[in-house]
């Protein structure tokens, strides 16, 4: 009944929901994301935050510039009294793709920008944060206002944690393109895996209930809860495999048009793909023990290390995902069918919290009649267009660019990945990139009909 | 036995088909469609035929050429005893896109070959039509094989509608990058039109059945039919007319980018777009009467003319429909909303067969109660992304490339245009352009949410 | 009072010029060069001559277009009484490169002209000829008139000869680029030949004259003639042959960094140039017997033939030249180096009138102590920038584009080619490409350093 | 037993050399150079020095670390007994262009190298200068040896000079593309200046001496020396001013295509040039008193001032330096025709150590009789594509790459600019750079022939 995000529509639903999550809850959680994102950047120099590899990623620099404008514009601006810009040139230098803010800096260009420097953007976080401290503790009386106020900074909550994802993928491509491969952390944590078990899980379909239904917070895209009717359908227990990956790559998958979309074989060609981004072939010589298997290195947050087969694959293109799964005989789900699993899992698994800044076989025993692995380890790439659902509605204003104008070109992940915060998951999310798109943990689950 | 798909689902079905639709149908159908081409040739030089302006147009004498290819590679190569090529080159110069087939020219240098000429072509295509009118006086005895051969034919038949309407989009993209702007045809035909009536009609919404069901001709990307639950909404009762889109650049449509998608704006920036493909703003001097509606001329098959607001706009990306549907408050339909109104409709309007080569008013008068040019006139874009239907399993080898190969990055359009042979369409066809494509006779009709 | 550049330089001159070659020579140099056109395009169709390969080739239509453009612009348009345009379209649309004349079709574009058509064409040449011919019976009475229209009409001749070559270069071209490698012209004339010898020439150098002092007709770029100092030199007897290329690739020559400019090996790089252009390597198995020269064939106007060793290499870009140079220990001469020595030599070689168009071994017995093949056969790159010479002005007004603008980025060649007419031709005329250019008939000699 | 070009020409000139710049003297330059790079950097952030603008500029660090890496290569590791490289992987990531020293990393990826960071850097400078100390205190014995290192040492120092020039201005393009436009130095040194006086100075031409010819340090490209034959002409008196380029724009210069060269005119309208790099146009309203001139302000390493039309122009290509030239009735300088009347004239003026970074008017009272501002300032752009002299033959291996394989669609400046070092420069240095390049202190002056 309450259809709410990203702001929210009226002031009585909201009212509840900001007595719930009260403001002590909402500071904490506010504390927590801007100390996760700044942990994120220790041992990492002025110059490691400063350059950009590609026009798709952003210096780590940028990343912590631009949650804090956000802060910035869409709460102070806002909700401030007297409010002044902590530097006026800031708005434009650090607007990523806000229209109705104004002029934006050019996304490629980010990379040329030397000052401010990191400590000057370290100084405009905290000048920030504690004005945003000020203002939760000093919260408009309006009640409407004080709603307000507390769902923009939910949003910005969850708008950093989403930075926080992006700053490592970023970076993990910023030095793979160093030739000499630095590591960003050394050394490994010690976890225990468990092997992820192969099969199936049948699902009847029906209508079934999608999107999020609830008050709590979730994103303007996953609204308005709706229907939508489901065949039947099986989903695979575990994502994809690396050593099912090398078993493609063998099996000539990168040079067989049958099994790839038009434009994914265009891809495949023009770039010259011949295997995940991040993977490397090891000369026939320098392999241990000869084994095929062992051919494989890939580089990680940690440096360049031998690909387990067991683990989740991971740096695959919608394109690679919907080749593999049809060179299996199978199909990537979409959105709905993966969604109508999701719910009977819970939120866990290998998050950013585990350190690893890796996919790895499940961190727990694998729960019996379900499946593994549904949320973290990779993004899951699935068959579903990035679009609206039905009676979505932007926000009006500049926050509607949020999500909206996205809605064209890109298919729909679901998930969460080693890099995702726990607190910032859930089954109805819905995360979107080009089809070609590569550098973030995406990898995918089979499905298959069942008729 | 069964081998069907892409054109029926069960061998029970196609030998039924295969009967009603005895052989004689089959011969006319061919018969005329392959003159229905040529019919479209006449008055074309052969430099006409040959040039190219565009990787994504092709020239005339190469639509003559790959149609007839068509039958020559999936007819004849399988069905005539004793097989012998036309000609050896011509396998690899007129493919298309049929990995499975071998080799193929490089679409965007069609436009390079100069031999075979336009005489050379036109003897082919009489060689192979002669080869196939005898393959269907004594056709093979085995069941199986003459259902298998009468259903190739059919998509033969098929696939040569959908280039008459290519030729004509094709070759009017060519004639327009001629600075002396060359017509097509002379004159117009004298047709009586009728108001379209604005206004909006409501649907309930609910479980509904898509896709082609009927053992008639259906491509394999309309099946399986299937359900589909659909919100309430309604739908405009006619496409959006070009006095909207005048209305549109008059308030600063293609200068607002909040009215577009991310991707969509992107392109009006990089493409400089300001108004649709081919019209041509006329300085105010020479405006008669200093309208502002006389502001507007367009390049049509018959040279250039004067816009008239009445007609259904056209030459339309899915990003220009979409910001002109926003700028009204309202959306594009998704091919479900628009397949439920259009089974509710005859398929008439303003079809090839007009011979008009341009949208207009309604040739007929509107039903009461009914939206109108749903068929004919301009194909319609709609908020669907195009993707399998549940269970869609694309055929074994290469005429498997015939569709499911492009389910990738391209947008659904409904409904056939000017340029659409009547007995090609139907309520459950889909065509299918990426989102910035305008070269095709495209516009679009709105839709709202009705909750 | 007459002024006249860029064809001579004093109104002296020219009047003992003009008086000279009387008018009836000048009608004869005019029928016979357009004649020549024409009859180059024997056995073309409407398509052949309609198609544009790259943006640097052009249509044959074209060029059978704009060749009469230059005499109804340059000509007719300044001294026919009563002048009136044969369309007022073509103005523009046939305009190469004159700013001065007003708009132009863009280069790139002009093989989206499907009309006016070959036939139209044709008529537009027999319409433009005629008054031309009537102009040359009935001259301005005044003396610098009869002078600047006879100059104007030689230019025009000239230019008709340069783009008689381009139209076989560029045909050439276009037939390489359809997959079923359509010849020009069948069959070989047959016609004696004799061996270059191998060998070098020295030249003891000193103050030299360099470009053309006479007065018959020469470009503007070839004026003043000046004086050039040049230290001691060798050249090379005859042109780099096939075998010496043959070698060079077997020593690895396209995979050397050090034995290339900078840009000649970004361009192998990223061209993948192994050979010159339209050399193709025939698999070991179906070379007769296994020899390696055998290896090679190469793409003409009349077919694929297999390489001669002996004959001078063609197709090589600036920097292939400059390479194989490089290898053999020498340089590409200079353009004044190379001017010195043709200086001795007369105009006589494997020119457009033998019919070969395709170099071949020297078709007279070399003359004892000078170099074979100076003229015909391959233009000569030399190490010379294409600039102006010391005092050299380009002459007002549009004309003044013919040659002055191009002063920038571009190489001197030197001789002619076996498309060169030889009355086109002298020791002082400068041909000038970007250095990597290939589809020219162009190859080099060497030269080396005397001290 | 020589082995010296491209530095010296024999071996006997080398010795006298060796002897008269004592080895005292060569620490010396050495000393004072590295620390002149190191006092350029004073108050860059890491940041600055980390960031690539374009692929044709470099960071700081890497002008840094790349100076170090020739003096480690070319030298420690020829002549330091029992060589180990700092760091295994610089000989690959700090190689510039020199193939024969083995891979290289890829120019235009500099800017995506975070790692080695500034500290990294400038501990490998301070442990290769110390090596180099140490080689320097204890030369090789053997004569010839002592000769081929401090030759080396010698190269090496000018090498570093050159580099001095580049991190200026490649940091000035990459502060320009902030859009905070931030300044490398506040405030300008307050220096006395003298107006220039326009007028010609004329030379009789005739045979002249080129080149370098005597023993002291110069690069392989200015020798041999050779005669030239030049024609009379005049030389004005000071480089083209700001003055004169505001007129150039207020008549249209930037769209009258009849003053352009053809490829000058392309690029003026692919990169819409409509005044020099840096300029920029003060709208009307905010120009002080109204006035034309104070239209136009520029962007300096000093941040924007407002433009003093009696300073030399700079920041101009070769084709608008040729183009203004031409509207003024005259002509570029061959480079011939600029070194003959350099050698009149001190090497003197606006050069690096003035410390103002920006052309300006004469720092000192112009000499009678002689051009001023011929040195320092602004490199002038000549007429001379960059090729070699007659007998110019590069030294062999790695070294012999340094100039020769640039010898190709290069133009030719002479004279140094306000950021080279005075020891750095004489009259026969010849500087290069593609036409279009406008990032370096370019600008020119003007010649006219004389008869």
């Amino acid at each position: 009944m309450s259809r709410v995000a990203p702001i929210t529509r009226t002031a009585a639903a909201t009212v509840n929901d900001a007595t719930e999550r009260s403001l002590a809850t909402l500071r904490m959680r506010f504390d927590q994301a801007r100390a996760q994102t700044l942990a994120l950047t220790d041992g990492l120099s002025a110059e490691d935050c400063a350059l950009q590899s590609m026009p798709d990623a952003s210096p780590t620099r940028w990343h912590l510039a631009h949650t804090t404008w956000f802060f910035e514009v869409f709460v102070l601006e806002r909700f401030e009294p007297g409010f002044q810009p902590f530097h006026p040139g800031f708005r434009m230098l650090f607007n990523s793709y806000y229209n109705g803010v104004g002029d934006k800096h050019l996304r490629a260009e980010r990379g040329l920008v030397s000052r401010p420097g990191l400590a000057d953007v370290l100084a405009y976080r905290e000048n920030v944060e504690a004005r945003l401290r000020g203002l939760l503790q000093a919260p408009p009386v309006d009640a409407a206002a004080q709603v307000a106020l507390t769902e923009m900074i939910e949003l910005g909550v969850n708008h950093e944690q989403q930075h926080q994802e992006l700053l490592l993928t970023d970076l993990k491509h910023l030095f793979s393109r160093n030739p000499l491969l630095p590591a960003y952390r050394q050394g490994w944590p010690s976890v225990p895996v468990h092997p992820s078990p192969a099969g199936w899980l049948a699902c009847p379909g029906g209508l079934i209930d999608a999107g999020a239904s609830t008050a709590s917070f979730a994103f303007d895209n996953e609204r308005p809860a709706h229907r939508v009717y489901l065949e039947p359908f099986e989903l695979s227990l575990r994502p994809i495999s690396c050593g099912e990956v090398i078993a493609f790559i063998e099996d000539g998958g990168y040079r067989r048009p049958e099994l790839w979309l038009s434009l994914g074989w265009d891809t495949v060609q023009q770039c010259g793909w011949e295997a995940p981004l991040y993977w490397q072939s090891q000369p026939a010589g320098e392999r241990s023990g000869g084994s095929k298997v062992g051919r494989w290195q890939t580089f990680t947050l940690r440096g360049v290390v031998d690909i387990s087969p067991q683990a989740p694959a991971v740096h695959l293109s919608h394109y690679e995902a919907d080749a593999i799964a049809r060179w299996q005989g199978a199909r990537l789900p979409t959105e709905f069918e993966w969604e109508q699993m999701a719910q009977q899992v819970a939120v866990e698994g290998n998050l950013l919290e585990s350190g690893l800044y890796q996919p790895t076989e499940a961190l727990a025993a694998p729960p019996p009649g379900l499946p593994t692995q549904m949320f973290g380890d990779v993004w899951e790439w699935t068959q579903s267009a990035y679009l609206p659902y039905p009676g979505y509605r932007a926000a009006a204003g500049a926050i509607g660019e949020y999500n909206g104008k996205f809605m064209s070109q890109q298919m729909v992940l679901r998930g969460g990945s080693c890099a995702t915060p726990r607190s910032h998951l859930r089954a109805t999310y819905r995360n979107f990139f080009p089809p070609q798109a590569r550098w973030q943990f995406s990898g995918a689950r089979l499905a298959r009909d069942l008729k």
